[in-house]
């Protein structure tokens, strides 16, 4: 019998109803004669509230009792599921990601799996029953709680799928799918059916908040199909897989946008080796999450290097590169927090040169100025001012026919 | 280093204020020179909640994730204990029931405790750290999480104090002690400053519902002091303790009442052996948690039986007897919701005779007829009228001079 591991968010089990209507589809899953495991998130914003209330208990917020408190919300969402199950005739079982033997680090808060057991959700799918494992929970190697970090139960439904041999993995969502863009600013943006894990990973990297990057890598890397998809139209949504080369590529899938990094420029550096090795280690001394790096061809000897990092993280960016600033012979640290990226994504860009040059005419047919560029074999992303973020996609969408 | 084992119920840890007041506590406990172990209630009203929920989403409701469900309130507690710990310097762990090494036989919603296996706790206490512990839960031999039924946090504090060799187990609550009598009936009950295992085995038993009756007798049996006490006022509370023979025996220590059982007849049944015994079984194998029974002396060769019951238990009561009336040779069923139970305690009766007369007189003077009658070698136990209970309370601790 083909399995599918079914993943559920926050707001796919909101509430008493929704969890039952999730119960109904689980149901009529089986009846379709596949066997299911279900990942579940925390309901609605449960793990939200968990986090002001232990704000408002303490400042200091040992990792240990932070994943502790935090992994609560799955045991509730994943014990009402099993009986609403029970309550349409269906036999499941709860297990906690401890009891579902998902083996971690112990890097609190943000764990890394390093193995799954798994045996007791073979012996409840070999019973004919639904096992209902809570997402983003683990067991560390020193046998305490732990969590993946946000979008965890993503990499739980995705690590599951990869070990149970599963025939896909189901993201359920509140939207139905993967876009061509962001609807909210494309209102003609179309629901891709189908796209690579490539063009997924480019996509989650550039704004496309639907999955979280490290499930995508571990579907890539595990050959585990993903459909991400509505539980509230229950709709077929937009699969994930590996790239087929039969298949004609297009030329540009999606267009992305971001608006959460700050730019951070460095000019007038010695051109010389150890230079570039010497900031970003002092940033990522910092923990600083330092996204596009671009650095200029030198000139008399000295170059610029601009550098995106989240905006919460521009202060810290901004006093690492000042006290480095005599170091690196620096003449100016400049940094700009009014950006954001706008890409476009697309499998067969490979074959195709012009796609850059039409991106950059777009642009300035529309007086945008590209503040930096940054390609990879499938992307190519420009920095431009924020105000002007929404009309570069709007007209980016319109240039390469994607409505 | 002495070591005590600080329970803290519901109200106690009801917010985030309430949570850093018992942090502070705890903190100033170890300052006089205590280890400390703690183990917690979920907060307020979390798993009431939590029940309300699992009712909206079904009716069936497996025991296994009842469980699973109404055990998560604890974590959140325990976790937000230790934060506000850890923001006082003091360091703290917590522990699920399954890491504390609660062990429970697979009687979900109400396990009983088969071993308590606690490494974890006493190398966290080696370290002079506190470990805070969930209450009410456990892990079954089938690995399944459990609960031990209402009141399931005391029980978890008195095993681990008697495991462990704690010097004492204090219960945190809302009241101030055990009292002489309710004080909402009667205004000048006072505080008992130091009771008997078994005079707070049959308080609890009789409508004092300040401990568990269960959590006692555990107590009792591994000889662990409890100290009940207050967390809003942190004074000294009532300590249970074991018998001092060398200590002048109090004649009565407290009057009691309980209105939530009603009492069913069944009279003029054949005086022949056997029949209480099949109308007794026919009454547990449908779960009916009988209390008192009394059953007169025969008189022309029939007797009637009386007996108490939870009021939720009486419709099936009725039936059951209605059921047997023929098989028994009863004349008739009748059953009374409006009765009540007024309780005399203290160890100090059994060398008392003239109790009792006392008793049946203060109530003669009030005209309260009394309905049945039950002993120990401890207790008085008269069935009332609901409406005259209060005033038998009232009179009784006056006749008594327990004011």
């Amino acid at each position: 019998m083909p399995l599918l591991v079914q993943k559920y968010g926050g707001t796919s089990v909101g509430d008493a109803e929704r969890v039952r209507a999730v119960a109904d589809h689980v149901a009529r899953t089986r009846r379709d004669g596949y066997a299911v495991l279900v990942v579940v998130s925390a309901m609605g914003k449960t793990t939200d509230d968990l986090i002001r209330l232990a704000n408002e208990v303490s400042v200091t917020q040992p990792p240990r009792e932070y994943d502790m408190l935090v992994s609560s919300g799955e045991r509730i969402s994943m014990a009402l599921l099993c009986m609403a199950l029970a309550g349409l005739g269906v036999e499941a079982v709860s297990f906690t990601g401890s009891q579902a033997g998902i083996i971690t680090d112990t890097d609190h808060t943000r764990a890394k799996i390093l193995d799954v057991k798994g045996d007791r959700l073979r012996e409840t799918l070999a019973l004919g029953q639904v096992p209902v494992v809570a997402g983003f929970q683990g067991v560390s190697t020193d046998r305490d709680v732990t969590t993946l970090g946000r979008g965890g139960s993503d990499t739980t439904a995705v690590a599951l799928a990869a070990v149970l041999g599963a025939d896909a993995c189901e993201i359920y969502t509140d939207v139905t799918g993967v876009f061509s863009a962001d609807p909210r600013v494309v209102p003609d943006a179309h629901r891709l059916s189908k796209i690579s894990f490539d063009e997924m990973l480019e996509i989650a990297a550039t704004g496309g908040r639907i999955l979280q990057l490290r499930s995508v890598e571990f579907a890539r890397n595990h050959h585990v199909p993903l459909h991400v998809r509505s539980s509230f139209t229950w709709e077929p949504g937009t699969w994930v897989v590996e790239e087929d080369e039969s298949m004609e590529q297009a030329m540009v899938t999606a267009v992305t946008h971001d608006a959460s990094e700050a730019k951070v420029t460095v000019t007038g550096v010695a051109d010389r080796p150890g230079i570039a090795a010497r900031l970003f280690r002092a940033l990522a001394d910092r923990s600083v999450n330092v996204d596009m790096i671009v650095q200029n061809t030198s000139i008399h000897g000295t170059t610029d290097i601009s550098f995106t990092v989240p905006k919460v993280d521009l202060a810290v960016s901004e006093e690492v590169c000042q006290a480095l600033s005599d170091e690196l012979g620096a003449t100016s640290v400049v940094s700009d927090n009014e950006v954001a990226r706008v890409s476009l994504i697309g499998a067969g860009m490979k074959s195709h040169p012009g796609v850059t040059a039409t991106m950059f005419e777009t642009l300035a047919a529309d007086g945008i100025n590209i503040d930096m560029i940054s390609t990879s074999t499938i992307r190519i992303s420009c920095i431009v001012a924020t105000d002007k973020v929404e009309q570069a996609v709007r007209s980016l969408h319109a240039a390469f026919d994607l409505g």
